[in-house]
Order: structure tokens, then sequence, then C-alpha cells
């Protein structure tokens, strides 16, 4: 059915109407007074948003543009890093560090497992020289669903004492408690088109006062991505190269929703629909990827045994107009992710799970009762 | 007055309702074939628009990032680089080849001057040991509304035979003719919100063989802007990274509307603005900043020596609406800008200079007979 299409991939997610017509209202001038008031309020508020106090800085660029940033502007060539990688987007961040000549230890753990924290450990106290300069990790991977244990991982490397702690949150900001400021974490990169419920275009990074210290030091060339120039214009509202400003009015538009939902319910009501979805598919008798206790809350990835996983998301774009992600890389055709970022309901994932059901049962696979899934979903619902 | 405001500056430009409307659209998948098939148009009117069968690239990024691009995959530090540089862009071209450790060597002319061809001649022909890599120049200098020579500069780098021709086109194309092939261009940058009509947020680089082939061995670090990276998913008609969906749904709707009015049309109509514009200034009595056989066809300078520059901006933006830019760095206050770039008219222009003439009455300006902007203006629009 035409305009009907309900996105429950992890990016773009769905976006409210207030912030859709916010979006297209007419540009005004990027070095005007009334543009700075916006910045001043949109940054005020990621910073509530991030729980910081450190800078906070609006790239146009997607989340890959944000990850670069956080390791150029703060290392040099040949320094040591440690970078997890469980997932596309970990190897994204050690792809990054190749590219530009750093020291890249791996820290793997198979894609669907959430990287172990004695690993990091174990590297970090080994590193009696203090040559690790950063430990580097994705938060939330979105390519299996795994939240990775950012609180204990981090808690090593403040043992360390040295290494700066840069976090990619592109699925986890904005749905899961990140304390920036309490857990001391140095740079913080996150996109637009996830947790901020906007399209995408513009990334985040938060920097800490450390990782501006290695900034005064650090050797790798830069020019568009170079954060000290943002952070230099911040302070007067306003961008060193010209801002996205329809995305601006998009953001300041989708951050008033966020304030008045506040956070808490936030995060708790991205835990209900995790919960519910991860309850509904054991039902259904779908095996998860990712382990109960590592669930992003962004996104949950299902690896069907009794039925093909392409065909499920084939039927649910057609009969059902419900985009659902597939499988990356090696786990293309394996998988298929369900995502419940940003602005999603509890009518929504009821939806899904009745619309996924359906599709089970046009797909011949009959090893549930018809119903468990929602049921089970809405138990979560109505208990959480 | 609420909702009135008119940008006659030279970025954002304004945007048709069309376009706004087409941004609001919510944003659909970007690996669905839906957008696939989006990005095989817009790419296919990129090259129309660029008169090229070149590589057409799209960045999630502001212009200053496409410029970046266009220097980071095609050169290797300590490379020798030619930069015109006669305004803030030309600078910031200089600022980005220093950045990343090139050999720098700069042909200057004074702000509000064109770059003299015959210098660019001179070196290149002195050259016989063929060292430079790369001519780098602003077409339209827009912090001052100087046109430069291309073709001239271009054909004295024909003549080098090595060197690349990189060109900034941000506020030139999509109002000058700039025929990408004939001209053999080897990287063409630009910006969206410029005469594509749409906000910012996306940037353009057009790439020929040519620059491929310096890309092959080329040595600077690079990620997000590996325009290699680019090109391989441009066959497939994707992007490697997230791309700003919704500005690539306005930029469709923009060069649906490119393509009707015709690219003949298109430049005829900037070259009419351009000429009305200078003419009714010239009618009022006000000095313009640039000559007139090398004016920009974006945005006109003028600076005033009987009235405040800055005074006159903020009359015309209180009573009339109309933001008018100012000057940047040390023109800053002596010169202001008119904007007569992308989805401008006849009425537009007729409007501003209506506004401009009662803007100088009010502030005691009285060396020109009221009604002489307008009247010169009329008789370009007219006689064109």
């Amino acid at each position: 059915m035409d305009n009907k299409l309900m996105l429950m991939i992890p990016g773009p997610t769905p976006v409210p109407e207030t912030v859709l017509l916010a979006m297209a209202k007419h540009p005004i001038g990027h070095r005007s007074g009334d543009f700075s008031e916006i910045m001043a309020e949109v940054t005020e508020n990621l910073k509530w948003l991030h729980q910081t106090q450190n800078d906070l800085l609006i790239l146009a660029a997607s989340g890959t543009g944000a990850m670069e940033a956080g390791i150029i502007n703060f290392l040099s060539p040949g320094d040591r890093v440690l970078v997890g990688c469980n997932g596309k987007f970990g190897d994204r961040w050690a792809e990054v560090c190749d590219a530009y000549g750093l020291k890249t230890e791996k820290i793997i753990a198979e894609w669907g497992k959430p990287l172990d924290p004695e690993q990091f450990r174990a590297a970090l106290e080994a590193d009696t020289a203090k040559t690790i300069r950063a430990v580097i990790i994705t938060h939330s991977e979105t390519s299996t669903g795994v939240l990775n244990d950012l609180v204990t991982i981090n808690r090593h490397v403040k043992a360390h004492g040295e290494a700066l702690i840069i976090v990619d949150t592109v699925t986890s900001l904005g749905a899961v408690n990140i304390p920036t400021d309490e857990l001391e974490l140095d740079v913080v990169a996150s996109g637009s088109q996830k947790g901020y419920m906007i399209p995408p275009g513009l990334s985040f990074v938060a920097v800490s006062a450390k990782a501006w210290q290695a900034y005064a030091t650090a050797k790798l060339p830069r020019f568009y991505f170079d954060l000290g120039k943002y952070k230099k214009d911040a302070a007067k509202n306003t961008t060193p190269f010209t801002p996205a400003i329809n995305l601006i009015f998009a953001l300041q538009a989708a951050l008033q929703m966020m304030k008045s939902e506040g956070l808490e319910n936030i995060f708790a009501r991205h835990q209900r629909l995790t919960q519910a979805t991860r309850s509904a598919v054991k039902a259904m008798g779908l095996p998860l990827l990712a382990p109960d206790e590592n669930a992003s809350f962004a996104i949950t990835a299902v690896m069907p045994d009794q039925v093909d996983a392409e065909k499920i998301r084939s039927v649910m774009k057609k009969r059902f107009d419900i985009v659902l992600a597939g499988g990356q890389d090696h786990l293309k055709g394996k998988i298929f992710r369900i995502g419940h970022l940003g602005f999603v309901s509890d009518r929504d994932i009821l939806a899904a799970i009745a619309s996924l059901e359906a599709t089970l049962q046009e797909l011949g696979y009959e090893n549930f009762a018809l119903g468990a899934g929602v049921a089970a979903a809405a138990k979560v619902i109505t208990n959480f």
C-alpha cells in the first residue's frame, strides 16, 4: 500500500511528523543571530542527552564521519590502540585506524557474542609502559544487536590511567543510559538517523578535557573534521563550515520531544520494546543471535533455522509494509534484524510481531501456536 | 514581518516549495531498491548538470568536505601544487593543502581582482621538470563576487600536460556554463545550498579518468572522504556510508526543476540577474568590487564609500526582510553582497533593488535619483 512504509531497521529510524515539518521550513542564514540561538539550544540539549558538560560538536556528515573525527583528532601515526571487534562497526573502527597508520590491536569476539571485558583488562594491565593510547569500542553493535559492556571495559581503561576511551554510541545513545561525565568517557560519537529520530546527515562528537589534551599533540592531518575548529566556533554558537541547516531545525524539534519524554522514560521504553521483542521471538521458537544479558536496546537480530530469513523480510515488506533489516557481510541471508530504536511505540512492536506471526504462517513455519508471539510481547508491555 | 525572510546571500540560497516538501517526506531505507532508483536518477541528472560522463559522487558533507576530498584523494605529501588565492575560498584551498603537507605555491591577486592567468602560464611553462601535480582554483570567489578565468587558466594547465586541474565550482555550478568534459576538468567540487536550490548538507565531486590515475598512487590518508569507495558503490547506485536521504529527496526534486528549465535558460537567467544587479548598483552611484568582465553570476559585492555597508544590511533586513551578506575577513564592514544564485527570479531582483533604493534614502544617501536603480535593472531585464 502506498505511503504505508514502516521502518523497523536500525537506521534511518521513524521520524515524527513534527520533525519532518520542522525540516521543511525555509532555511535561514547560518551566520545569523537567529541561527546562533538555535545552535545554543540544540547544543545545550545535546549535552543533556549525553549527560555531560563536555564539548558537544555537530558535524555535517554521517556517523562514520564522527567516528573518523574521534580518531584523527586525538591520535598520531604509530599510536597503539585496542579496538573491540565483534561486528561490522567494530571492524570499521579498525579500518579507520588502519587507514591512518595506527598500530591497531584487535580484541575480537564472534559476531553475535559480546566483547570480553577480561581481554581488555589483561591487555591494559600488561601495558605497564603505558603505550596504549586509546581503547576504541562500539557500544551497541548494530550488525548483530549486541550491547557491549561499556561500563566494565571502561573501568579497566580508567585503571590503566593513560588510554583514552573512544566509543561509538551510534545505536545506543538515546536508547540506553550513557552517563558520559560519570563514566568519564573521552570521545562519544553518534549519528542523527538513530535514537535522535531525525534523518541522516548529522553526526555528533562529545569530547572530554583529557581528549583535548591529546588533541594538542595529535599529529594526524585533518581539515573538515578538525574538531579544534568546531570547538572554537561552538563557543560562539556557530560552526567553521556551513552546517546542515534544515537538519539542525529537525534536531531542535526532536530534542524538544526527547526532553518532554525525559531520559528515564526514553531508556525504559527502549528496554521494554527490547524485552517485548525478544520475548515474542522466543515464543515463536525463533533463535535470537545475541544473548539476553547483552541485548542491544536498538535492534534484535533473529537467526531462523527452519525458515528463510530473506523470505521473511520479503513477505513482511510486501504484505505488511514493514521494513526489517537483513544480515551484513557473512551474516547476509542468515539473519533478519528488527529495529526498535527512536520513535517507536509499544503499538509498533505489537504490529510488527503480529505481522511476523502472519508472515511465518504464510511461509509454512508452524513451530509455534499462532498468537503466542503477540501474547508474549503484550505480557512484557503490560507488566513492565 | 514573520515568515517573510528573503535570502539574497550566496548560500543558503532560496529553496523552492517543491523541494522543501520533497525533503519533508518520511525517509526510506538507503539500502533499498527504491532508494537505488533515486540515486541512479540524481546521478544521471548531476552528470547532465556538470556536462560530463565522469564519475559523479555525492557526499554527506558541506562544500569544504568536497574540496578536501578533491585534494586528499589525488595527491601525496610533498606534492607541488599551484593554488589561486584571491579571496576567502581560494585561501581555504591553500589551508587544506597546507594541512595535508603539500608544497603549496600561491598565486595571489588582491581580493576583488581576478587571478591573472598569465601568472599560471608562466609558472606552468617554467616547470619543464613537470613537478607541478595540480592547479587548484576557485571558479566563482564567493567572498568577492569575482569569476576567475577558468577557461584560460585551464588552457595553460592542459599545455603543461601533467598537472591536474581541480576546481571549486561551489557558487558557479548551475549559474555559469561549465562544460566539464569539453574542458577536461579533473576534479569539480560543489555544494548543495547554492545553484542546486537545496539546503546545505550535500556536496558533489566530479572525477575524471586522469584524476583516478592519480588516485591509484596518491598516499594521503583518508576514510570517510575516500572517493574510491564512493566510485565503487556508485556503480551499484549506492553509497559506502549512510547518505543524507532526505537531502537526496530534495536533490531529486531540484534537479527535475533544473532539467525542466534547461541549462541554457539557467545560465541566461543568472547572467541577466547579474547584469541587472550591476547596472542598478552603478545607477545608484555605488562602487562595485569586482570588474564587469569578471563578474560572478552568483553574487555581486558592493563597496559603498558614502554610506555604511552594515547599516544598509541592517535596514534591508529590518524594513524589507531581505538578508544580504556582509564582507568576510578584512572586508568585514566594508562591503555588502547581493546573492542572485539559484531559485532567484527577475522579480526578486527588482524587489531587492527597489528595497535598496528605499534603504539608501532612509540612510540619507542621495547620490542618485530615486528610481534610477530600478529603471536600470528593468532595462536590462526587458532588453536581455
